[in-house]
């Protein structure tokens, strides 16, 4: 297996997507993270690139650069991702796209459908690969979901409600903070605001697991914090192809969910329920028979969710980075740096100690005993 | 900022523990995985090296063998991880200890207290690190638990809870299955069988958030399939140095729970709970006030929290993992494999055509409206 | 404490909503049980009414029979409860409100607005109250939602989002049975289906909560099963009096939610959610904060919820009725009729037994001993 | 159906346990409240009887008056409740039962094992009714994991896990306060605190579901808070006759949890959990398969969870309580006291006028349009 060279444009440090990149490229060791042009101050971008493992001559200062660098290369990048603001998605996207790149491009891809419209016809004629980043599509309980529509398991769908809400710009005194204000300015944001940011991950979603397209729509969009132009709350209610109903609702001023994405699809005989909080399990129930919980990992599932499952099935999403804190913590004390929580021979020492222990008290009929290891008596 | 360079004994294709080592190692890119001994039989764990893309001079056949060569290099791993049978913890973890390596070694570390205790002594007098996997201490929530401790947020521990629960073992049909007997059979599993297994994971992280040591217990066993030599089944009652009393259940034959590890501490003036599958919450009660869910990733955690969020607020832990699948799935794609759930340029222009849409039907009272890109009417 | 006399209109053995009307009029013992008309087959009513305890006289055939005996009477009834079929609420509401007695009507209250204007009209003109069985809103932690929003402690209310939902009519199969199929009948529900069965209570709950009215609405109807003349899945905006969004989703096709009502209320500084299936919560998060949970019963709430807390707060709501379960046992057990699940004093010296030999266990450093009381060695 | 009349002793006013009682004693109506000396203060108990509809020559100062005045009537009362402090649970109980009435006594029943084995024969004697109030395994889903476990449908129980622990007395500066203090005082309370009090609640339970029997347990006791005499926190691991193994957690200072009472059973081939504060749900996984989720009322229930279903599958536990509510704010109305969260015609009437007008905007394709009632413009 040889190793894809990767490349990210944006991600700079503090960004609030550039970690998920990071982390999800460089998991599986299959991309290598070998250049970048992370952010806007073109030195504070280079600077950063290097502490993050890039080479000086492949830390660039913008992606014009960056484009002309790479091309230039014989082992130039395989893949770019592209995690700057939205407005600049289309150009830069096309741009790496025209010159042989595949791109992954955060979403909104676009800001206008005549900009999306260019970048298919660009895919088509160049043959690269343009992947968005709808990231909750390839959680494994949501390829079980889809799999099982395609699999006539539900019938044919006939709703599916869909939320995608949360609160964190519910604060009127935080409006004109510049990171959530930009969002409401059409100026910056374009159209729309929170049906474009995160209702549209939704509607992917619903598409996706339905494996059909949205159709028609009808919508109601508020903005409930008076000074914001663009919408912080919107209702938009769908039909898609198939004749299957839609219900999507986005919020930012939602006070209190920190994540509410969860959809739901209603089909001819069952349905389901699945949720990013919880994201290990499918809520499934037959029509006329009892809800049954599908459990990510267990026998049985469809090809694409059994792929996608990354730990077995005892171990929870998150497990693995959990795992990754560890070897964090013992890089940095590799590099000398003391990291008190990382458990060490003294911990494993003591565990063996309350076994041995546990198994005598537990002969010994609960009798009390010292689990003390006798180093640390 | 350098890679240091790392190897694994142990983690074989198909091995349980495997993928979440290398997940872990190989997120944050701050280890090369160059090296591996990784599995009993030398071809098949030479070949699983070479698919995984470690150099074939480095693919070893056994753990002997690669103490040997890494030893021979001026470019030895700076830390190997022994993700092997419990029973040659001891002997490998000793050997590349005193050989000058860095070691993290997979849960139990050892089979006696006696070969713990040497192991202590070896990392004294090498001043190597032997770190142990109890990799639950690393989520940033329990990190939060264990600050709020010391800093006095719920007082001295009164009391202790912890369960790690689960029902894969329950199956009697199943339990001469090998890949199940042998956590049961004193040969091969040593003293006990689920508290050694499961049970230690728990009596760790009741000493790490309390930050207080385990003095005395007195345990219950039970076999309750009883071709069982060892317990499937315990509850520890124990005390520790600072009176904290805890209560502690583990089981294998929980129908049902799918990976039941929970913890609650209760002290003098509050209490907690934090759930391996609801790792993003601490549930927190102040005495006589209203219990409150503390998120990972909001304002003022304590600081080894907040250095272990590695997503912002709104995303879930297992977010970077989906989007490691996105990442899996493209480069499958550049190699030239279809993955037809891959979201495309197609999935973009359709997103901005329904916000556009949206955006005009909203401002025309709802009305219903097209939301195809022109491309794909 | 005089018992006020009560009687109802409906009801008949095997009706859905009769016996919440029994357990609830009963209760507190408040009413007593003294008329009836329960059954549009008047013998059967006659029948039925006899075995709840109510005098031949005023077990009547009909409602009109029923009115006719009452206005004789001088201990006439105080309360009328009309749970009768949907389009027969009017007319028989209209003409006991008329006779000078006080009603309460199961919703809808009317099929027409014309009707329903009536009514109100004739509460104007009569002094006799009408009350609509709303009965969600006399949960305490919903009084609770409704005093905070008074007392401005989430500011005010920006947005509304209300779900009662439910799969009960998602069998395409059943869709002909007569107990489902006169719902989406317009000749027996009138103009509307899923809406007016359950779209109204969680109308009804946002106006309540939010302390305001639906001023303006849109509406988006299904029939997911094509042969619904009306709809089964509803979706509606709207805007109260005072600005605030609103939104509500109702189906009854959503397989698998039993029993979907919830509601959330977002306003300026502070939100909260309540689920009619964990009804002794409010979950609520003030703007910038953690989310706190308000137990029904906890020191502190607002009168309204405090005063209709029937139980401690340790005793979550069902907990009366797990009682009360106890009482019927007893009552078939006085009778002659074998309880075998009814808990005897058996059980009682047998936990005597236990908590004594666990007091001595426990002195004896957690011993072993035998738990039986002697009489059941 | 004659009613049956009933008394009660002790649940005065203010008392925790008394509501629960009258209003399960009176909900279903086959009890009429006829007699009581409900407080140890003589005057307080009579007035607050006749407050309850109590008539003057039946509502006794104490109990002794009770025994003496209903002996001597010839409308006895039928069954007595005795709600007392414990340590007077003996004398009363034994008392009524050999002056030949039926009695339901508070748990737990006796202070010792030889009280407890007298109330025994005396009731073998008498012939009369003894019941003990463990009125949790009188839920509906209760029932039916005890039906399920005789029926076969998880094999033999191997292993039974309850808790019953709660925080109400986790705060030592409250610990003085007289209503806590007693529990923990051997005067008042006897050789038990936390195990007397709900410990047994969660062993009946085990022994109800399990049908079976608790032959030896092993115990182990702490007071957390250490001015206590009595235990407030208990671990007993017990064994069952049919070698079932128990598990069995009590605590008074879990701060945080309201009434954190679950009981989990793992069988040979499957398992299940009910927990009180979801007590419409019995989660239940068969041995390999997934898990399902178990309603109340649902079709296909054993009879006796079907018998004991007091609404329809669609209204959760605690929803004639909700209407009780109603009932109780109707009785204060027609007594002339506003309530003002009553619903009322008006209520129904904004109803039928939303309902049209979401007909209408339906039609009409979502057109926005008003939906206030014309009497309310």
């Amino acid at each position: 297996m040889t190793k894809l060279k990767w490349g990210m444009i944006g991600g700079g440090e503090g960004s609030q997507i550039g970690p998920a990149h990071r982390l999800g490229a460089q998991a599986d060791a299959r991309f290598e993270f070998v250049a970048g042009a992370l952010d806007h101050r073109a030195d504070e971008g280079r600077a950063y690139a290097g502490r993050l493992g890039i080479a000086a001559d492949r830390a660039y200062g913008d992606w014009q650069e960056m484009l002309a660098g790479e091309k230039a290369r014989r082992d130039r990048v395989d893949l770019v991702t592209v995690a700057t603001p939205n407005a600049t998605h289309f150009e830069i996207t096309k741009s790496f796209l025209e010159a042989g790149f595949n791109v992954l491009c955060e979403k909104p891809m676009t800001m206008t459908v005549e900009e999306g419209e260019e970048i298919v016809k660009v895919v088509e004629k160049t043959g690269k690969i343009c992947a968005v980043n709808y990231c909750y599509s390839a959680y494994p309980m949501v390829r079980q979901a889809r799999a099982m529509v395609r699999a006539g398991e539900i019938g044919k769908p006939r709703l599916v409600v869909t939320n995608f809400s949360h609160g964190h710009h519910g604060d009127a005194t935080d409006a004109d903070n510049p990171r959530v204000r930009w969002r409401y300015d059409p100026a910056m944001a374009g159209v729309s605001g929170q049906f474009a940011d995160c209702g549209i991950h939704a509607l992917h979603m619903a598409s996706f697991i339905c494996d059909d397209q949205v159709e028609t729509l009808s919508a109601d969009f508020a903005s409930t914090i008076p000074s914001r132009v663009l919408e912080d709350d919107a209702m938009v209610n769908f039909r898609m192809s198939g004749g299957t109903v839609g219900r999507l609702w986005t919020s930012s001023v939602a006070i209190g969910r920190q994540h509410g994405f969860d959809i739901q699809v209603f089909g001819e005989t069952g349905g389901f329920r699945w949720a990013s909080e919880q994201p290990n399990q499918l809520i499934y129930t037959p029509v006329g028979g009892r809800t049954q919980i599908i459990e990510k990992g267990e026998g049985g599932l469809h090809a694409d969710a059994q792929r996608l499952s990354r730990v077995a099935i005892a171990h929870p999403e998150g497990f693995p980075l959990a795992v990754a804190n560890i070897y964090c913590d013992l890089a940095d004390a590799i590099a000398g740096e003391t990291r008190d929580g990382l458990p060490t021979a003294s911990d494993g020492v003591r565990s063996m100690a309350a076994v041995h222990t546990a198994v005598a008290s537990a002969k010994a009929q609960g009798a009390w005993m010292d689990a003390r290891p006798s180093i640390f008596k």
